[in-house]
C-alpha cells in the first residue's frame, strides 16, 4: 500500500469533461412531500390503470379493485374448474380435522373450526388477489387466542363470555387489517423481517409441540401456550409425497374414529370429540362484547393475531404469485384479510389467514384459481349439514397427533442454519425470537424480534462505516482498500468514504472518527518520515441525506481540518446533500472550487496544488496550540 | 435525455485495467466483532495513550482519567488564576440569584439552590474535562422535578417526603449518568437530536415563562409546568453587553430587597424569601427514599432528568471545546456530571448540569480552568455561611423576573427559522417537541421528539431512493439524471443506483419500485419504438449492507427479470455485500462476469454483447405468459 506506486493522474480532464456539481434547482416543498408520500404509499402505482379512463370504466375498474372476482370470474373456463374442484376437495380434507384440532387450541368449541372454514373462504374468493392461497384457521393464532384471552377469562370457567370475546378479537383484527390496507399502510408488515419471522414460527411450533406432547401423554397443559405458525420460504416439496402428507389428517381421524367405535373405547376413558352440533354458522353479531375490561384485552389480541396472519398471509400469497408469475397488491389482499374477518366474526367464526402449510397443498394439487377455496367452502358446508355425527368419536389424540405433525413441519431449522452462514446478526434475531418465545411467551417474542430488527437499522446509521480509498493501478478509481488490496495510498492527500446518511444519530461520531483518522493517518506519515498530509477527501457517494447536525458536524470538522493546515474536500455529494449544504451556506464556506463530481477529479484538482511536499516541520506550529491549557 | 447523444465507450479497458471485483477474504467472527464492538463503543480510542506504558504510568494515566484535576492542576499558573479569580466571582453572582430562584420553581426550599452551587462545582471541578463549562442548577431540570414529583407528592402538603424524593432522583440522575459513561453508552445521547433540544427547549422556556407571569400576576401557578433549558448553539453574544446581563440579576435582587426593607413592603402582601438559613450543606444520605412506590417515580424522575441535563451539558462543553481547540471525551464527562449529582444528593443539593447560558457567561468572562467553578463555590459557601440575611427581604416578584430573563433567551426562534430553511423534517421534529411539550407535558415532548427523530432514521432505511443513471458526456461517469440533466440515457439499458442498505424494512419496497422503474422503461421504449431494454445495471455503492431478506430480494428480482429477458448487472457492490452475496450462492447464481467495478465497466460489458438492437415484437411472447391466469 506504498506511495511508489502511484502515479500522478495528468491534470487533462479531456476524458471526463471536468464536469462540475451543481444545485439540483429548488422544488417547491409541496412537490417534493406529494413525490415522497407517492413513494411511500403507492410505490406499485396501483392506480396507474385508472389514468385516462372515462368514469363509467373508473367505477367498474373500481369495483374491481375491491372486488377482484368481477375481474377473473367472466374468463372463467370448465379446465379451471376441474383444477379447483380436486384443490378445493384436497384442502377440504385438511381444512376439516385441522379446523377442529386448531379450534381445541384455542379452547374454543371445535365446531367453530368448521365455520371457520366455510364464510371467510367465500369472503377471500370474492375479495383476494392470490390463485393459490387456501384460507382457513392457523395453529398460531389459536394459540395466540387462548394464551392472550386466557389470561384475562379462564375458558372452563366462562366458556360463553370466552367464546364472544374471541370473536370480538377476530372482529377487530379484521378491522385493523382493513384499515391497514385501505390506508396503504401494508408497509408496516414488512418490518417484521424474514428472520424473525423463522425464528418466531419455530419457538412458537416448539412450544405447541410440547404442550400436544403434555395432552398426548395425558399431563397437564401449559398455563403458558404460544402457538407459532407457517413458514415463510416457498418449499421444494416433492409432488408425489405431497398427496400422502395431505390425506394423512384425514385418514387418521376416519381410522381413529372407526377404532374408537368398534373398541368403545370412549367409554374407557379414551377422550374423543364428542356432539358437534349440525348447521350452518349461527350469526354472532350480537356476541361482539363492547364493554370494559375486556374491550381492550379484545382490541390487543385482535391487532396482534391481526398483524401476524396478515404478514403471514401476504408472505405466503407473495411467494406462489413470483412463483407463478403474476402480481399481489399487499393493500389490497389486507383488505381482503380484513373484510374475512370481520364477515367471520360475525357468523360464528374466529380468526382465520392464509396458513402456508394448506396454500403449498393446493398449489400442489393444482388450483387454478380462488375457486379452490369456494369448493372447500362448499365441502365444509356440506359437512356442517350432514357429516357431523362422523366426529362423534374421533378420538383428541389424533387431533392432538395432528397439530403435532403440522408444528413439526414448521420448526425450519435448514433456514435458521443458512441464516447463521449467510448473515450472523439475522441469525442473532431468530434465536432472539425463538427464545423469546419459547421461554417467555408470544408476545415477548414478537417484541424481541422487532425491536433487534429495528436495532439493527438504528445501528446501520448510528455507526456508518468510514473507509479509506486507494487508487486502483491504471485508472482513475479510488475503492476501498481493505477491499482491494492492490489500490495504493494518495501520497499527501487521505479519502475517506462515508458509507450512510449524516444525522444526528451518527454526526458525533462521524467527527470523532473522521478525526481519529486523520490523527492515525499523521502518526503514520510522521513516523515513516513522509510528505505531510495536506488534503481530506470525503466521498459523498454512498451519503444518501443530511440534516442540520450533519451540516453542523461538516462544518465543525472543516473548522478542526483548517486548523491542522489540511484542506477539505468533497467529492460527489448527492442531489439532496448538495440542496442542503447550499442552503446553510456551507458551501460558499467552503469554496465551490472544492467540490468534485468525483474522487478522480478531486485527487487531481489536490495534485495539481500539491507540487511540493510540504515537511513534518511546518506542522509543528499548528501543534503548539495543542498545548495551550 | 434523448439517447442520440450517447457515444458508446470503446471495449478497450486500458484506462481502467478492468479491475475484477473480489470477494473479501473472510474474516473470523470474533474478529470482526471486536472491531464493531470497538467502533461503537471506543471510536474516539481513548486507550491509544496506554499503549506501550509502565504499568505505574498506567496507574497514573488511569487515576488522570478519571481525575483530570491531577493533570492540569500541576501546570496551573498565576495568570489563570487571575482570569478565573473574575470569571469565578461573575458566575458566582449569577448562581446565587438563579440558584435561589430555581429551587422555588423545583418547589424546594430556596437555600438549596444555594447548597447545589456549592458541592456539585467542586465535584465537577475535579472530575470535570471542560474548562468553561459552570456548574449549577437549571431551570429545566427543575421544572421537571417539579413535574414528575408533584404527580405523586404535593410539595405543600408533605414538603419534608418531596425534598428527599428530589435527593432521591438526583442521587438516581447521578447512578445513571455514571453508569452511562463507564459502559460508554454515551452515545445514547446522540438519539436526541439539535432540531428536537431547540424545540423542546423552547417549548419548557414557554411553559416555564407562562407559570411565571401567572406568579407574577398573582394568580394560580399551573398545575403542569415543565421546563426546558439551554440551547445547544453557540451563541455569538456582543462580548460588551454581557456585562450588563451577567450583573442584572444580583443586581436586581440587591435593589429589590432594598426596596422592600425601606418601604417594609412585606408588610404589605409582597412575598419575600424570609428567611435562610446560616451554614453549609447538612449531609441528607439518610434521606434517601428506597422504598416504593415512591422509589419508582424518582428513578423514573431521576433518569429523565439526569439524560436532559447530560445532553445539554456535553453539548455545551463540546460546543466550548470545539471553539477553544481542545478536546472532551463524552462518557468521561458523563461520569464527571454523575459522580457530581451523586455527590449533590448526600449533601442536600438537587439535579445540577452546565447550563449554556452560565456556562457562556463563564466563557466571556474569560475562565482559563475549571477553577472558575472552584471560585464561585467559595463565593457560595462565604454566603452560605455569612450572608444569607441579606436575603431576607428579596421579593418573589424579583426571582419570577429572573426566571423568566433566563428563559426568554432559551426560545430560540431564529435556530428554528434556520431548521426551516434548511430542513423541513428538523423544523417538524423541533415543532412536534415544542407542541408536545407546551400543550401536553415534557415527558410527551420529549417522546415525540425522540420518535419524530428515529422515524427519521427508519424512514431511510424503509424507503430509500431509486436514482435513474445516465452517462455525462464525453466520459465513463455515470450519474443522476435528475442532479444532472446533461446526463445521456444509454440505450437498451437501464441503470438504477439504490441509496441504502438493502434491509427487511425495505426489501420489499425496491422490489416493487424496481420493478416499476423497469415496468415503465419499457411502455417508454415501446410508445417511442425504441430498442427494447435488454439490460438492467444495479448501481451497488451506496448499498452499505444487505441482509438475507435483501439477498432474496435479488433473488426476487432476478427472476422476474430473467422472465422479460433482460439480463441484470450487479456495479460495485461493497466487501460486506459481496461476502453476504458470496456464502448465499447468488454470485454462482448470477455469474461472476456480471459483477463490474464501475457502471462504466458493466455498461462496456453489455454493450459488447448488445450490438443488435431487439425489436420490441421478441417481447411481445414473455407477456403472453402474464395472460394466464
Amino acid at each position: 500500500m506504498g506511495n511508489a506506486d502511484y502515479t500522478y493522474p495528468s491534470k487533462s480532464n479531456a476524458d471526463n469533461g471536468a464536469h462540475r456539481v451543481a444545485v439540483p434547482p429548488p422544488q417547491p416543498f409541496l412537490k417534493s412531500l406529494k413525490y415522497n408520500l407517492k413513494e411511500t404509499f403507492f410505490p406499485d402505482d396501483p392506480l396507474r390503470q385508472f389514468k385516462n379512463q372515462p368514469a363509467s370504466r373508473k367505477f367498474i375498474l373500481g369495483l374491481q379493485y375491491f372486488l377482484p372476482i368481477l375481474e377473473w370470474a367472466p374468463r372463467y373456463s370448465f379446465q379451471f374448474l376441474k383444477s379447483d374442484l380436486i384443490a378445493g376437495i384436497t384442502i377440504a380434507s385438511l381444512a376439516i380435522p385441522q379446523g377442529i384440532s386448531y379450534a381445541k387450541l384455542a379452547n374454543l368449541p371445535p365446531i367453530l373450526g368448521l365455520y371457520s372454514s366455510f364464510i371467510p373462504p367465500l369472503v377471500y374468493a370474492m375479495m383476494g388477489s392470490s390463485k393459490d392461497l387456501a384460507v382457513g384457521t392457523v395453529a398460531v393464532a389459536s394459540l395466540l387466542i387462548a394464551s392472550m384471552l386466557g389470561n384475562e377469562v379462564n375458558a372452563n370457567e366462562n366458556p360463553k363470555l370466552y367464546l364472544h370475546l374471541a370473536f370480538t378479537a377476530t372482529f377487530f383484527a379484521g378491522v385493523f387489517q382493513a384499515s391497514l390496507g385501505l390506508l396503504r399502510l401494508g408497509f408496516i408488515v414488512d418490518f417484521l423481517s424474514h428472520a424473525a419471522i423463522v425464528g418466531f414460527m419455530g419457538g412458537a411450533a416448539t412450544v405447541v409441540c410440547l404442550q400436544q406432547l403434555k395432552g398426548i401423554l395425558g399431563l397437564e397443559r401449559f398455563t403458558h401456550s404460544t402457538d407459532i405458525m407457517s413458514v415463510m420460504r416457498s418449499s421444494k416439496r416433492k409432488p408425489k409425497f405431497f398427496w400422502i402428507s395431505a390425506m394423512a389428517p384425514l385418514t387418521s381421524v376416519i381410522l381413529g374414529s372407526l377404532l374408537v367405535y368398534l373398541t368403545h373405547a370412549e367409554r374407557h376413558g379414551v377422550q374423543v370429540i364428542g356432539e358437534l352440533k349440525k348447521g350452518l354458522n349461527p350469526l354472532s353479531i350480537t356476541d361482539l362484547v363492547f364493554v370494559s375490561p375486556y374491550l381492550l384485552t379484545a382490541i390487543k389480541t385482535g391487532i396482534i393475531t391481526g398483524v401476524i396472519a396478515m404478514a403471514e398471509g401476504i408472505a405466503v400469497g407473495r411467494s406462489f404469485a413470483m412463483f407463478k408469475n403474476y402480481h399481489i397488491d399487499g393493500n389490497k389482499e389486507m383488505i381482503a384479510f380484513g373484510m374475512m374477518n370481520i364477515a367471520g366474526s360475525c357468523t360464528s367464526c374466529y380468526l382465520t389467514a392464509g396458513p402456508f402449510s394448506r396454500s403449498a397443498v393446493n398449489f400442489n394439487a393444482g388450483c387454478k384459481t380462488a375457486v379452490s377455496n369456494i369448493v372447500m367452502a362448499l365441502a365444509v358446508m356440506i359437512t356442517l349439514l350432514f357429516l357431523t355425527p362422523l366426529f362423534h368419536y374421533t378420538p383428541l389424540v389424533v387431533l392432538s397427533a395432528i397439530i403435532m405433525a403440522a408444528m413439526l413441519g414448521l420448526i425450519d431449522y435448514e433456514a435458521a442454519i443458512h441464516l447463521f452462514k449467510v448473515d450472523k446478526f439475522d441469525f442473532i434475531v431468530c434465536m432472539g425470537a425463538y427464545v423469546g418465545v419459547v421461554f417467555g411467551n408470544i408476545e415477548i417474542g414478537l417484541v424481541i424480534a422487532v425491536s433487534i430488527s429495528l436495532l439493527r437499522l438504528l445501528f446501520f446509521v448510528a455507526r456508518p462505516r468510514t473507509l479509506a480509498l486507494g487508487n486502483m493501478p491504471n485508472s482513475k478509481i479510488y475503492r476501498n482498500m481493505e477491499h482491494y488490496p492492490n489500490a495504493n495510498q494518495v501520497p499527501g492527500v487521505l479519502i475517506l468514504e462515508i458509507d450512510a446518511p449524516i444525522y444526528f444519530a451518527n454526526s458525533s461520531y462521524l467527527r470523532e472518527r473522521i478525526t481519529r483518522w486523520i490523527d492515525e493517518e499523521e502518526d503514520r506519515l510522521k513516523s515513516s518520515g513522509e510528505c505531510s498530509l495536506q488534503y481530506v477527501i470525503l466521498d459523498m457517494s454512498a451519503v444518501g441525506n443530511i440534516d442540520t447536525s450533519g451540516i453542523s458536524m461538516l462544518d465543525e470538522l472543516k473548522k478542526i481540518i483548517d486548523r491542522r493546515a489540511i484542506k477539505l474536500v468533497l467529492a460527489n455529494p448527492g442531489a439532496e446533500v448538495m440542496k442542503k449544504l447550499d442552503k446553510a451556506k456551507f458551501i460558499e464556506n467552503l469554496g465551490q472550487e472544492w467540490i468534485h463530481l468525483t474522487v478522480g477529479d478531486a485527487v487531481a484538482a489536490c495534485n495539481f496544488m500539491l507540487h511540493t511536499c510540504k515537511p513534518n516541520a511546518v506542522k509543528a506550529e499548528s501543534e503548539q496550540w495543542n498545548n495551550i491549557v
